[in-house]
């Protein structure tokens, strides 16, 4: 065997420090975060680097940002650059740990994540959930495929220790996913044989 | 917000690539390709780069091999690098697309993917998955945790155009989790608050 690949990775686009420059380091109120998600969301596709979605990762405590993430499966070409495993990972690689259990942290999307988001959350120590929403909208407005989730999903995030807050800025969510389903570039990039 | 990071990545270890010098470039038999799978992961574990599990992925038509990964979470302190998440993403760096269906390809595995590797593959565009086998041995052998599957998640593959086979080589592979399980120092990354 030769001419195997060995390395893959990725870099958040130059757009994304530039829209975070003048932002404090710490947002305390939940909305604030959110508020930065789907910006991040809506610029993102607008910069076409990925698709309407994006995640932060903070303290608890203090609301400080410890990272941002951007979906950037297009920029990459690399399906499992969602936008939740780019913030967990940058967080991983800021707090020098595969486990940010002891850090209490939390997770905020600007939708429920899909199923592999679901487990790569679960996995990544992050203590809180926090989405703009839930339900088929996502999947209504954009044409994304979300994965065959659990039923009892949240009650398996809290027999983890994670727990989920849903229902924050909902209509400006949705307001993203519209605008990239209507689109008539939009790619809906579920790989298929 | 500064000190933001903004790349993370990762590389195969410099002895999978020893390991697997000498292989032909294409495994025709399953069992061939999942004797490989067995021997990474085992090897993956006593070499310390990570939990005992590996993946290859190949072309469904010749065996022809593009890609392995080993799991790489304690390597690179990122929990998202499961054995699978690294197979796909080097097929996807060496084909240059995040759409592996066209290619029509199959995923080898040491065990059923864990929640977030099932959705790694459902997103991938992979075409089949072969796994040694499934059911709680694993968690029981090791103490990982794989995460809350539907009981129909193999219908769930099979409407995506994934087909599945299960048992290859089940016994040697329940014998590196053993293997694994009985070390003193085994680590078992499942992030938690």
């Amino acid at each position: 065997m030769n001419s195997m690949p060995t390395r893959f990775g990725a870099e958040l686009p130059p757009w994304v420090l530039e829209e975070i420059a003048g932002d404090p380091a710490a947002l305390p109120g939940v909305e604030e975060r959110m508020r930065l998600v789907n910006r991040l969301a809506e610029r993102n596709h607008r910069e076409d680097t990925g698709g309407p979605f994006a995640a932060v990762v903070s303290r608890r405590d203090s609301g400080e940002v410890l990272s941002v993430g951007v979906n950037l499966v297009l920029t990459y070409d690399l399906s499992s650059l969602h936008a939740e495993v780019v913030a967990i990972s940058l967080a991983q690689v800021r707090l020098g740990t595969w486990n940010l259990g002891p850090h209490e942290l939390e997770l905020a999307v600007n939708w429920r994540p899909c199923v592999m988001c679901y487990g790569a959350a679960m996995w990544s120590g992050v203590t809180r959930l926090v989405v703009a929403g839930e339900g088929d909208d996502l999947e209504r407005l954009t044409g994304f495929d979300e994965g065959p989730m659990r039923d009892d999903w949240r009650e398996q995030f809290e027999r983890r220790g994670i727990e989920v807050q849903s229902g924050v800025l909902r209509a400006e969510a949705t307001a993203v996913f519209r605008a990239y389903g209507q689109r008539t570039d939009a790619v809906v990039y579920n790989g298929r044989g």
